[in-house]
């Protein structure tokens, strides 16, 4: 199963609200399982056959789902084998991280079309970021051999807080990104419908439909990169909280004496263990040996250094990096342990780009959190690394398209069925 | 609105699914509301008209509801006003904790109609306190004026991990406590429906239906005493985790370096601040300091001394014991900022034994949680106290068998709805 988003929706207790939460559960069913004749989708998703044969043609009318092929099983009409239609529309995503730029192209079935980065310093004016988005969009489009005008969404995943129904995002990690209207920006630029959510967020969407979230109801995502986060699922749907800011594991304090965060607290796992505290460390660790590898490997050049190169350097043989990686692991294995404490999840999935070629602190993240948990909990909860790689979020801006048309589908056929009625 | 556990249910996408919906939705409406016309019900629970006129039927037809009043309104028939019938049934509510045993007797409206507590010490064996919760119940009847055969089933609140489906116990802080039967031992006794929970989520679910969670969709309950949980309610539903064991906020670890906890690791909050940890440092004060207050108030015996001695102590003007709950609130302020950080709540309760009459760890912790906490998420939460006083979650404990009959009742009527078709 996937997310039924249509469940956020106001809850009115009649065939309506019946009527849209079957209907998402039928595009779920479908892209889960690639293809279905319509007698066995109504026994997957335990709908009765005229629902489902109701909803299949409304989907049919609208393009969403198409005919895969037909299975000829003894007399009789052949039987159709329904699936998604990819081609109903294409969706860029689109990741601002702090050391990257990271975007994919996705159809509606959700699949990689096109995938690119971009290197990139997080001092950077929202302007000229804007202008590397354009940039990183151009070379997208050419790899998927598209034009602008084919696509039909825009999703950005960004490192911080948004503010949704504005689109307005603010992050404690980038100067320069306080109340920046991102979702105008992108829909001044490209004319198309714009979603904007938190990049840990779209992480746990991204491994909900793809990923090792795929056949589980409750997981967490940690998303480790330049910040620290994590995506929660609950249920099959994404948790967002009150305001729509839950997750903030890295600003959880594991050590009240510890150094500043950029939150303006001491001690939160960030604060010793996200991309930008390494970088740090990193620094001090070059004044004081000059004659590291990391040194070598990073042009002696202290104030550039980021945290790929640390965990290069430490790959390579350089015992303080290695050092750094184990200690940091050792932090977000407490935080992450703490998460699953008040959260009990089935699994918790390791992810982001701190931990791609990071075995040393993937080691020291499972092996604290074998130590540091309550045994009664830790019995219950799978922990596993993702494999979606670095451009897990912006995979799940694209979904976040996806469920997007998928509402506005729902939403109008719900108004439809209202006025006929 | 109040859980509508009903969502719990295999979910079958059908009529009967949207009818048990409905039902859960019209007698919470009813319940938080105290009474309603069937008209005015409709537009409340945002049904239509006919839906709510047949199970209101069904309800009247089961007792669970009765007419309050009758409103002559101008010309025609008078408007039936509607409510619960508290009479339909009464349910017994028992708190296990650590020092105390407390207890309740609820009607079907929610309301307490008797309250007793017993103090206890924790090294109890299971069968001695069985006797002393046959003892308290056989209080509780005399002073709601009933006999046991007038109870309609009995709920247990429970501090540690409840395998709900066979009605196990086991707690980290009783050692004699390891997989009790004790939902058996109870049904053996009284010959009636026993339900177990957890002590935080049964106080998480006194404050959703009765105390400062009333009006509120997200929020957390701080369970501090003997031991320190937390119950957690997202979208009105109280949230469990994927094997009952969310929110453990006592065992988050905040110290690497921290003392040892009797969950086997080290700087988890119980540690630091739970009651227990208090014991422990109030005798090592009475130890120090041999003429302090603390040695008067508790009759020179460190090996008996309790929190609420602590606590009583440190009013009395003890400036050891004063800071002593200073610091722990410090502590408990540092895991629930944490808690705020992880599920962005609007509401934050305070709540359980410790901080009865106990304002010097109330102001520290919700001081600790304006510093440590990050501003963005902080703005979103109201953090206040629990007026539910010490005998919350056995209140809790009563409303558990409330859910069990409605849940009884409209899995009942699902099968005859079924049948019937």
């Amino acid at each position: 199963m996937r997310p039924t988003e249509a469940d956020n929706m106001p809850e009115k207790g009649d065939q309506s609200y019946l009527r849209s939460r079957n209907t998402a559960r039928i595009l779920e069913t479908l892209r889960q399982n690639k293809a279905f004749s319509r007698i066995d989708l109504a026994e997957q998703t335990n709908l009765d056959k005229k629902t489902v044969l109701n909803i299949v043609n409304d989907l049919f009318a609208q393009g969403m789902i198409r005919i895969m092929s037909r299975q000829i099983d003894g007399a009789g009409r052949p039987k159709e084998i329904l699936g998604i239609n990819g081609d109903y529309g294409r969706y860029a995503g689109i990741d601002l991280g702090g050391t990257h730029l990271s975007g994919v192209i996705v159809n509606f079935a959700g699949e990689r079309i096109a995938s690119n980065d971009v290197e990139v310093h997080n001092g950077l004016e929202p302007d000229t970021l804007m202008k590397l988005c354009i940039y990183l969009m151009r070379n997208l489009l050419k790899e998927a051999g598209l034009k602008e005008y084919d696509l039909s969404g825009i999703g950005i995943s960004f490192p911080g807080f948004v503010a949704s129904s504005q689109g307005y995002v603010t992050s404690e990690n980038f100067p320069r990104w306080q109340n920046i209207p991102i979702q105008e920006m992108f829909q001044k630029r490209y004319n198309l419908p714009v979603c904007v959510d938190d990049c840990s967020r779209l992480m746990a969407l991204a491994e909900l439909w793809f990923g090792k979230g795929r056949n589980c109801r409750d997981f967490i995502v940690a998303d480790l990169g330049f910040g620290i986060g994590c995506g929660i699922v609950i249920d099959r749907k994404i948790f967002r909280g009150s305001a729509g800011k839950s997750g903030e594991v890295g600003h959880t304090v594991v050590d009240v004496n510890g150094p500043p965060c950029t939150c303006g607290s001491h001690g939160c796992i960030e604060s010793f263990a996200a991309g930008w505290a390494l970088s740090r460390d990193a620094q001090s660790i070059m004044q004081k040996h000059s004659n590291t590898l990391l040194c070598e490997t990073s042009g002696n050049s202290p104030e550039g250094v980021n945290f790929r190169q640390v965990v290069l350097a430490a790959n390579l043989g350089d015992l303080y990096c290695a050092d750094l990686l184990k200690k940091a692991g050792e932090y977000i294995g407490i935080g992450l342990s703490n998460a699953i404490s008040f959260f009990n999840p089935s699994r918790l999935i390791i992810g982001g780009r701190l931990i791609q070629d990071n075995e040393i602190m993937i080691r020291a993240i499972t092996e604290t959190i074998q130590i540091k948990c309550m045994k009664q909990i830790l019995d219950d909860v799978e922990i596993t690394v993702s494999e979606l790689g670095g451009s897990a979020s912006a995979w799940g801006a694209g979904v976040s398209c996806i469920l997007n048309a998928e509402n506005l589908f729902i939403t109008a056929m719900q108004k439809l069925k209202e006025k006929v009625k």
